[in-house]
């Protein structure tokens, strides 16, 4: 496979170490189709002859054809994907099988391979997460209106509607989406014809193959053709930060349907039962979905190290960049996928989201917010006098909506019963007005816009 | 400091591990920024009346004056940089001090401040990378035409133009100042106004705010506001991606200046010695530089792992936000500034690039690539025969331009002197001239192409 | 300080990179240490004069004292702790100070004082884990025997001990301890004496200074004893896993205290308020518990980022070692001492826990075991006889102890009215002899045993 | 299989994310010997008969049989490589196949399984760094007396023994053998009897299993033995520290073995070539082995993510705990067995390390040690005569060695002609005879050292 200099085979600790083929053969559409158009571009320039590029296409579809259905036999021994089905067209077509791979290398190969399958893998996930941004929204707009207990450091903080709980998530992974677009966008220029590492002296046409393979333009610089590959450090970052913040509905998911807090259930399609314990009912997707940016940061900081020190151009090390991709990206569209299956699976009970919704002092803010209105308190004292009024309710164990006046006016003597209009979680909700606020209408504001921007990425 | 509900005071260990003002401190700037904005709006809109907002504007001007000039004294026990610059503000300006934390809460306060101080830490790394990029440009105009070897697996490869790969590293660094540019501008928006979580009742202008800010709009959904930090992390990654790449070419620095390489030099002003060896002239910022995404991944990974999992909305977890990224992008700018002195520092030795150029069979692609043009070998064939040659040449120990053409023809018959045009590395150099090769002429077009990007990015 | 050969001084951006004394200016108490021990055993083997020795003695000493005291100005341009002892020691005392650096360079200077740091972190870190190991034994033994449910995937599963649960973190703190302990122990020798990298052609004792340190030996081979950073390593994972361990129970202090759950308060000594929300208990510390794990993995995956692929010997990369480690194991204590406390500080809520242990069906699995047992079913079978018996009560909205006999029968015609005794949580509990299991007598058994081995650890 | 309680089916997403078959099949031997332990046990309790044991355990070893010989077929709808077994076994005896999961649970089992395959794993790479160890030592032996350049900062510090740099290498990898020893102890404890959480009410005997798996004893918490994955967190922190250490003697192979070095080759058996350049001679296994630090390091931070936070007992995102550490083994044994390989495979240039030992004024320390010792300056003085001496013979173009006597008295006139007896690398290399220094001598008392001690580990 090297030429004519090296005398003996390799040991079996270096073939085990160095073959890639069970992990990269999954390139093989992408290998295939970098070498189609490497071949007709040859051929167009005059460096092969066009019955050459002809067998060449043919062989290569064949392969592929074989491949897909499962007939092709992949030999370690051939190292890689390339290797295995340049090896395999030679069998097939002969010497012009030989031709294919003038003015080329395995190290431009590989990274051309490489980019076109990170490409589509960024846009798969962008529209994995469009469909669970649609199921949120769905979601959002049939519970715009139900009063649920917002939390800070899971302590009941203030009422939020459930739908702007879950529009939430949904503006979040819109950034994941832009994230992996700009990754994708970054990513599409063609390193094919940068050879080795240095370009060739053939006259090859580098914007005909960008062309054909869909990037935006070839790559300036050969020695970054083959050396870079922020692109895939960059691609893996936005996955990783989307499985972050899947990893955070999903542990809600995980809190809403426990029995402690009994605001959720998934339907049997999302949960999963006990070997031993007959009564389970166990989200299983979504604890898994929270454990998904474990492998998927994982990869990331693998190729962090990988990637680090490492002198120009191509070296060895990086073959070691698409375990880690793969396995990332995979994850990440098992993570997307169960949680826009759970997002639209998840039924809400709308007493108990209501009734955690006015537990807990959750209108305190509430009643500090009316004294500054009202009473023209300074913030500071109206939340000093709040605190003072809860503490003299939870001593009585009452809500602050059933504490007597006089309770309050021992502590401000100018409170009067126009207070407790504010006093419920329901008020509350509603009285939140401001841009982006919780109010149900401005829900419905966001809800609208966000089926008008679907409607206009869709048309 | 949280109104009437406490009774005893905090243990010591909690207060040791609840403190951040230490750290959070360096935030004052835009903590006062988005104060002044904020009592502008309040008074724009009634909530408070034109007079206190003018005592706050000037209590606030006064506090950063003194913390400018160092005359601040911070406490630990008001546990971060709001609240002592608001208790600051209300010893000095009284009751209307305690009017401007209406409608706000230090949940959108922290927020609104991380992302106005990273904003401005991505635009400061984008524009060190800016300067790294003229002073790798400058030298690559200076050596476009110098033949160096071109090196994959370390290994002698292919001779390049020294130009051609200091503009890969130009390359590069536009890619890692495209991504910080992306993070900041995705991060631009102002959660300012969403309060402690749910937005408020009080009618309050966010637009204003987030325009007095440089903010490009108020962010739609006040969870996301007060819960997202996916912004951080993704300025972390793209940090993380250009510390890598800046790792890669300080290692070759560090390898050039070797003895062992000789290719290059460092001045004094980037050399340092040692305590015990008088002779040493050690590339200390190089290896630093190697050094720096060890902390800066280090951070991201740190994030990630504290985001994980997190419900919403503001849970005390996200405090352990600041010290990492603050300690990232300070490690970020030490090494592009050591990064930028270094490129324009480096004096290189001709003649040892141009021998180690020639070495270790430099031109045998070219050979091989002869093979198929003249002769009409495939590319495959003709690796063969020039593998060949190279050990019939090692056997002798000559360089391939030296080798009898007898050699030659007695493993290809059809060889002819013609071929030792192509045998040498000057000559292997300048035949490259595919689109992104290392032919001196097609660096010199990146060299201008980059040139006029200076210019217009400029103007 | 470099010798004769340099003649201009560095860069700015060189010395903004290369200083490093503020971070290791901690190093100062071991620094000295090993000085003393150093300068003692170059006049016991008479390398330098008892005269030069007692004033180098002194000099030290009275630096300390400076330090100590805070009257030490450190200096940048000095680079290091190293460097700015040393000047001031020359400045003190003349001559003599320049003869302390025989023999010996920064190399195995700062190599000892890092592994004298990090033993002395790792014995604190012991240290407080036992603490807390202490109070969760004490909050155990006081609620051996109160019910509460134990969950899986956060579904309610089978009634435990509430003694039992702490049982469990006083286990994996045992293990954190030893995880500490063999780091400690492993990176206990000297490299003292290993010079820049080669050993020292002066006749040295390494023996008398490793004894006079505390190290168990001399390390054998100097080039590893100026390179390896693995002992750093190590005791970087012991204290990621440690952290890891604690962010678990931490995040169970969060759902207990929540409203949604209520199992447990904290008291005001580990609970803050809001800046906007009257009403709020947060449990702080324990988020920021449960956050650690981020600085301090981060911190490792930082250091292994710095190791990889670093040539022998001394390369300034590893100056990136301590910044890393200080902060790691700062944020490690801060936590070890946050939970200690809170361990003690949680009061518990008898009735909720034992009303949550009730519900949920958590009875099933010994409904299973009853059918296996008195009926001689399979346990497969007996496990789909309990599902379907739980849904039928579930269909009732009954409890199983609380369903009908009759409803049973229709499902397991055999199941007499002696099943209802094992249908309870706390009969459940009780039941669960088996070794490690959660009856309370097992679990005092346990707790006996723990006590035993403190007494023992402390003799 | 979860029983009688669910009426639809997972659907497609919950069942793609939740199936572990694919990974943890790899698991199938310590799942059977963990059943086969459970059925005797169960059986010498009298839990179930000793005819239903007999069928259990012929049924199991047909199993295993069967999987070993590759008829067993993997079913996706049983999840996971417990389920698939048990099924099989039920098909295969029937109802006594029903039996064996009596007082057990798949949380239990799990844990069990995965403590016996991380044991064995540990062992293997203990081992393997074994062998590694006496590659180094045989190769250290044959060269304890050849003088390379030492280098600091990659720059030539001074001369040291090419054996005892290799020695170095023999140290760490006996630490790395330490840790994952201490893992190993760590770990051998017995989850199997914990069931699901609690323990059992059946009267088993969990010393029994725990005896019969060859572990050290029961676990002493259930809620611990099923919920706790600290022991694979230390395994593989273990994993990436040996990795890292092998990375940087790779790092040095694929120094040694580039043109610019030519210290070192390796033969065919761990050479690779190129696809375009014939000439080339790749290590590409060493490059490997210096970027398996990423994919290890990347399983810890992946696991430090999935545990971090997460509460009591079993959740499934420990099922992800698995394919991390399978990875990260299955590299980590790869690079061991290449290093092995190389480590004896290598073959050295004398003459070429020689010359490097002696260029770069590698003497410049003995001759500031000589000053110090024959004429009494203070290290520090004699460090810069000695600097000053180097940049004067630099001006020459001079060795030390050969720089005129006359030279070096103008810098400090008490030098004689007796200095030049320590200005060469050989003898520099000599003269360092302190413990653990590069003196060929100890160099050899080490080698010896460790051919006692892998004798007395051998028997």
């Amino acid at each position: 496979m090297w030429g004519g200099r090296f005398e003996t085979g390799p040991s079996a600790a270096l073939e085990a170490i160095n073959a890639s083929v069970d992990v990269d053969k999954r390139l093989y559409e992408q290998d295939i189709a970098g070498s189609l158009a490497h071949a007709e571009m040859l051929a167009a320039c005059g460096i092969i002859s066009s019955d050459d590029a002809s067998r060449i296409r043919e062989g290569l579809e064949a392969i592929r054809a074989d491949i897909r259905a499962g007939r092709f036999e992949w030999s370690t021994a051939l190292e890689d994907v390339h290797m295995n089905i340049e090896a395999a067209l030679k069998e097939r077509i002969g010497e012009a099988g030989g031709r294919l791979h003038t003015a080329r290398s395995r190290n431009d190969q590989v990274a051309t391979d490489f980019r076109l399958w990170l490409r589509e893998a960024c846009a798969r996930a962008e529209d994995g997460l469009r469909r669970y941004q649609v199921a949120l929204v769905d979601q959002a707009e049939a519970h715009a209106d139900w009063v649920m207990p917002g939390f800070t450091h899971l302590q009941t903080a203030q009422p939020v509607s459930l739908g702007h709980h879950l529009m939430c998530w949904v503006e979040a992974a819109e950034r994941d989406r832009g994230r992996l677009a700009d990754a994708r966008r970054r990513m599409n220029e063609s390193p094919l014809g940068a050879a080795a590492l240095a370009g060739t002296a053939f006259p090859i046409d580098r914007e005909m193959t960008a062309k054909a393979l869909g990037f935006d333009r070839p790559m300036a610089n050969s020695l970054d053709a083959v050396a870079s590959r922020d692109f895939a450090l960059e691609a893996l970052s936005a996955a990783t930060i989307a499985a972050v913040n899947l990893s955070r509905f999903a542990d809600e998911i995980v809190l809403w349907c426990s029995r402690r807090f009994g605001f959720a259930t998934l339907t049997d399609a999302f949960s999963t039962g006990s070997s031993i314990m007959p009564q389970k009912r166990n989200p299983d997707a979504a604890e898994l979905v929270r454990a998904k940016p474990g492998s998927i940061a994982g990869a990331l900081q693998g190729l962090v190290i990988v990637c680090k020190g490492l002198p120009l151009a191509y070296s060895k090390d990086l073959q070691e960049d698409k375990a880690g991709v793969f396995a990332a990206f995979d994850d990440l569209m098992l993570a997307i996928e169960a949680m826009a299956g759970m997002a639209a699976d998840l039924s809400f009970d709308r007493d108990a989201l209501e009734i955690a919704a006015g537990e807990a002092y959750s209108d305190a803010t509430d009643l500090a917010d009316w004294l500054v209105r009202e009473l023209g308190l300074p913030f500071r004292d109206a939340h000093h006098v709040a605190g003072a009024a809860v503490k003299a309710a939870e001593r009585r164990s009452l809500p602050l909506a059933e504490t007597p006046l006089a309770v309050f006016q021992e502590i401000e003597p100018r409170i009067h019963d126009g207070v407790f209009a504010v006093l419920s979680a329901r008020a509350s909700m509603e009285s939140r007005t401001s841009y982006g606020g919780t109010a149900p209408d401005r829900v419905r504001e966001q809800i609208a816009a966000w089926r008008r921007r679907f409607e206009e990425d869709a048309s």
